[in-house]
């Protein structure tokens, strides 16, 4: 198949999946997801992404569909019918199926969707350009829902300043970006927000902590001002879909660039990651 | 028919309905929404509930699929055809349709989903009991928003400690229900929050505000404590479903139920514009 969409089990093509308007994902945002990248057939950090999907369904208190290592095998069934080499899995769950009612409802189960698509490979830039906007997002953000309505308006605005990424900034301190984690680098110590309840833990930036521990690279994890990310040597944007994007200048001014080599080292760490 | 739901122009029954998983109001939770109360099969307050959908459309950026007028044709049209003198009308507008990508989707119409299903009739307590929660929610709590995950978690925690609503308190502050207005009486003084960000501008919060002023009743619209709460001689919770909830206890400790003249003379009123 080109790509794939998996809904309670249910197959189809992604544009051809129909679900329950009942589903309180529709109406509440009611759920949590997950996205990650497939290499060759294989999903890259499977267990960290089960992780953080069972710790934000906890958070919220949705109970899983499935135990995390049914829910593995199911992935890996799917992504191994996409014929690509490179796919862009993601994945939710709401709590379940009834009609409209704020409480929980009673004894159903919650609902699962996949799906999976081709996408072009290891996406890395040195060309990125961040736009900063307040942050006025719930105090949560630790928990990956889908109450992304202010994710999406932050980005658009980065767009349409001609940038690649919204910086979130609350009471003046860095915290994230629209769909990414913002570290920077500053005299050769690695500074990224610490994982409170202000900002995903991303799988990416965990990545990027070990790598420092390996490469004797020293890191902090604390939170930053904008104007500390101003003058920062290099600034790093970090997703699971773009792991290594580094920034070139932020509202309207140069910005970063100034460590090539520590951005070196964190690729050809990631590229090594991969290849296992 | 015994309910109805429609969506961009099909009609099924309300647990029939299937929409596109790519819907953005399924995996980001990216849209708006209104309900209204249907009495004798007229929508009532439609005007309000249309000006305020429109405000919230606005505020997030999306367009409406019609006019207002026209989707006020479409909702009355759509109550027509549910034999039930009381109705609970319910509808939301999303981003529209296209694969998952937080940017706005170019040209892409926006989705209107409605359903109306038969209700008991004017709700109406006596025996309401609150639940104090900390606010942690987003600085936009007056856009009517699908994002509703921690509204539906502190409704949820109100009625596991044998509450029928949760009062959400920011930094000491009364803000809200998790679905409803909460207003106080004391001295015979009406003192509601100021209709800022933090808290939704109810259609029914702005009628006793009307009443008061009918009325002769003082009214501060004004932030008020927890403790202030507890002490008021009424506290009252109001939303469009739930006109008129007169509260009896806050966390566990009586509270209000000391100026049943003024509860009265503000639920004469509602019965009177009603049968208008």
């Amino acid at each position: 198949m080109n790509d794939i969409a998996y809904y309670n089990g249910k197959i189809t093509a992604i544009n051809d999946m129909m679900i329950p308007a009942n589903d309180r994902g529709f109406y509440f945002g009611d759920g949590i997801y997950e996205a990650a990248m497939v290499y060759n057939h294989k999903i890259f950090a499977l267990e960290d992404h089960l992780d953080r999907m069972a710790n934000s369904a906890a958070m919220v208190r949705i109970e899983l569909p499935y135990s995390k290592e049914r829910i593995g095998e199911i992935l890996t069934d799917l992504v191994n019918q996409v014929e690509n080499d490179c796919q862009f899995l993601y994945w939710q769950i709401t709590r379940g199926t009834a009609p409209r009612n704020h409480l929980f409802p009673a004894q159903v189960p919650s609902n699962l969707y996949v799906y999976s698509k081709p996408c072009k490979g290891v996406e890395m830039s040195d060309e990125y350009k961040l736009k900063s906007v307040e942050d006025i997002r719930f105090h949560c953000c630790n928990i990956k829902t889908l109450n992304l309505l202010l994710n999406v308006l932050a980005i658009q605005t980065a767009k349409e300043n001609g940038c690649q990424e919204a910086v979130f900034v609350r009471d003046g301190m860095v915290t994230e970006g629209s769909h990414s984690n913002i570290s920077i680098v500053k005299d050769g110590v690695f500074i990224t927000h610490p994982a409170d309840n202000l900002v995903l833990p991303g799988i990416e930036r965990k990545h990027l902590l070990a790598y420092c521990r390996e490469l004797g690279i020293p890191a902090e994890e604390r939170a930053f001002t904008l104007d500390e990310l101003k003058a920062a040597d290099e600034i790093l944007v970090t997703s699971t879909s773009h792991p290594s994007m580094r920034v070139m200048e932020v509202d309207g001014q140069p910005a970063g660039m100034k460590d090539p080599e520590t951005i070196a080292r964190f690729r050809a760490k990631y590229m090594e990651d991969i290849a296992k």
